[in-house]
């Protein structure tokens, strides 16, 4: 008998989910056992809402639009950050999601994202078990932030890192222009792991040693110190880069960037990160040329600068998640071990999507100096290969030729 | 008899001036009239300073580093922002700058950079002049900010507003998969000319309509009028996208950013620019998701993304400089005309320094929309060239494959 597959993507963007959703797309539309892949618009919460579009009439037999699928950043389907209702505390959308799966015949339920997603994963294969659903749910990592379990590194995070390296030398070639002192603040994403600020390392070479310090959040902030590095550095050198993870915090856990709270002239709060903060301080400290850059959303959606080691997993645990419901498997995440750093080979598995759900992977305290502003070798290495390789793109007009979304809700 | 060239780069970096260095050198070591080229680290200062490099020994033969030179960003000699003192003050600076040509030899003297450089070339040419020096002194021209006179637009300005377009187009992808309400805020440089703010306008393709509202400083700007023209455009789209000049004031010409002052909890000063302030006014006047983006440096760094246009002219302008020298031409910048736009041609030719020297160039009024927060598509005609083409760069461990800089002082 054929089923029918649904995928949905959801959490926050990267630049390689559309890769494994057409992962997925490549793997179905070569195989016998699968009628229609649908998709959710706007991940479980297009279930909820009947949101779901012919995924097989979209793209099969188009080779074109499924490579430009490939490379555009973020969701082609759109997103939610969604939880859905425990079913032991209220049923409502369990049975809402299983009669919206049952109406189009859906035998096979993946879903692309990160920790929470899993979530989803778990509760929908969950309930289908103990209510007897004949339905597989596999769900297929992603996350820039690096923080997933069971996994040797999450798809998402290699492109925002080689994004981040990149910038950092550029920036690097920027500031050494002058005779003067100055310090360049580079704030970088990552709440509590600090996998994307400790990749700015990648941006050191055979005539670039920044960033010269690096803060991460698995170790704690002195803001003392902070100003000691730097003014340690300004002995060796004029120009000072330092990457800080917007997750840095005190000895007492407090944030950083919640030091930077201010207020406008009308007396109402502004946001803004550490960067900022730390800038201030510096420009207060020590007095010399000082600027703060936030990298932003760029990091994670700036895909003319993908990793092709990247995109190129990505895609290949999208095929694995196909490959892992047709042979029975449910309640999964698709992931990869690393078998060897030189050469770089990789083995795709699948594991308990129990052990990921609502967990998070941080840095190793022994892969970071003793002093905490900078990272050891073993973290380079395991860094180094996942920013390997280029993408050939296709520009528009002077642009990147990517895919139209579809038309969220 | 043979003479010598002394090249410099001076002011604010941009992705293409080495570029123009890279012209310079291919037009200088293809010439029988020209002996040794050498360069100024940290510009007119290195001249002062008797800090001058050897480049025909550096580069003469060595195809591949002269390629490696012409797609890194910034400045390989260093930079200055130094105003030479006037002669009819102090005559001190410029007897030193004289001192130094005649010890190497100089014939040739040519200067990359912006409308302070042309100040340094205007001021030694007509001192050459006046004191009976035989050196031809001729500018090349550079800038991200396009606010040069009497060229049809600045090299440099070309890849930044590449990098603008596409950075903007990726954020929409990233804004555009939730259906809440959001609006994004992107604050671009450009303190009096808005051309880059402009520039974001080539984001927008047959799916994306953002930026959806563009702010330049050649407009007075009215924070009621923002949020209104917000609460419209979120009357037809659930995500708006803003690109804001960091240059734009009100009536009486204060600068918005200046609003922006705040002081954190030392009460010290924290500097920030009007994107926060936007934003914090957006949250405060409509109250849905806001964030704001500064782009900050990278839009002048990306050369991974440079134009290819962008890189050629700018090596053409290089190349042009010594054709002028050697056929007489003194106290002149090269400069472009554009021919056609459809095919795009331009020509390459020389304008007196004292035109542009000092001066700035701004976006006609008649360019922009009467409300003031749009472009019109006389503009659109006149950016889309500047942004075509695509280099082919090389990468080393995942980051791309610069020349280092040389030592600065």
């Amino acid at each position: 008998m054929k089923g029918n597959v649904l995928v949905g993507q959801s959490g926050g963007p990267t630049t390689v989910i559309n890769a494994s959703l057409a992962g997925v797309l490549g793997a179905a539309f070569n195989c016998e056992q699968i009628d229609t892949v649908y998709g959710m618009v706007n991940g479980i919460q297009g279930v909820i809402n009947d949101h779901i579009i012919d995924l097989t009439k979209e793209f099969k037999g188009n080779e074109k639009k499924l490579e430009q699928l490939r490379i555009t950043p973020s969701m082609f389907l759109g997103s939610c950050r969604y939880k859905l209702k425990d079913p032991a505390v209220d049923v409502s959308d369990m049975e809402r999601v299983f009669e919206i799966l049952k109406k189009y015949n859906i035998r096979y339920f993946l879903y692309i994202g990160g920790n929470d997603s899993m979530d989803t994963v778990n509760k929908v294969s969950k309930y289908a078990k103990e209510n007897g659903y004949d339905i597989q749910v596999i769900g297929i990592p992603k996350t820039i932030d690096n923080d997933l379990m069971e996994i040797d590194h999450t798809p998402g995070f290699g492109s925002a890192a080689k994004y981040i390296a990149t910038s950092v030398l550029e920036m690097a070639h920027d500031t050494y222009i002058y005779y003067m002192q100055s310090v360049l603040i580079v704030e970088i994403m990552g709440r509590n792991a600090g996998w994307l600020t400790a990749a700015s390392v990648l941006a050191r070479n055979s005539y670039n040693a920044a960033p010269h310090l690096i803060y991460l959040p698995e170790s704690n902030f002195s803001t003392e110190q902070f100003i000691a590095d730097i003014k340690e550095q300004l002995k060796q050198r004029k120009q000072v880069i330092v990457a800080v993870s917007e997750g840095i915090h005190d000895e007492n856990g407090e944030y950083i960037s919640a030091k930077s709270t201010k207020t406008d002239q009308f007396g109402h709060v502004m946001l803004s990160g550490n960067g900022k903060y730390l800038e201030s301080l510096v420009q207060k400290e020590i007095g010399c040329k000082v600027r703060s850059v936030e990298l932003n959303v760029l990091q994670r959606c700036a895909a003319h600068i993908s990793s092709a080691t990247d995109v190129s997993e990505a895609f290949h645990l999208g095929e694995k998640a196909v490959d892992a419901v047709l042979n029975g498997r449910t309640d999964e995440m698709t992931s990869l071990q690393r078998i060897s750093n030189d050469p770089y080979v990789v083995e795709y598995t699948t594991v308990p999507v129990s052990k990921v759900a609502n967990k998070e992977k941080k840095i190793p305290r022994e892969w970071i100096n003793e002093a905490g502003n900078d990272v050891k070798q073993e973290l380079v290495d395991y860094l180094k290969p996942l920013i390997e390789g280029e993408l050939k793109m296709e520009y528009n007009q002077g642009i990147p030729n990517y895919i139209k979304p579809v038309d969220i809700d």
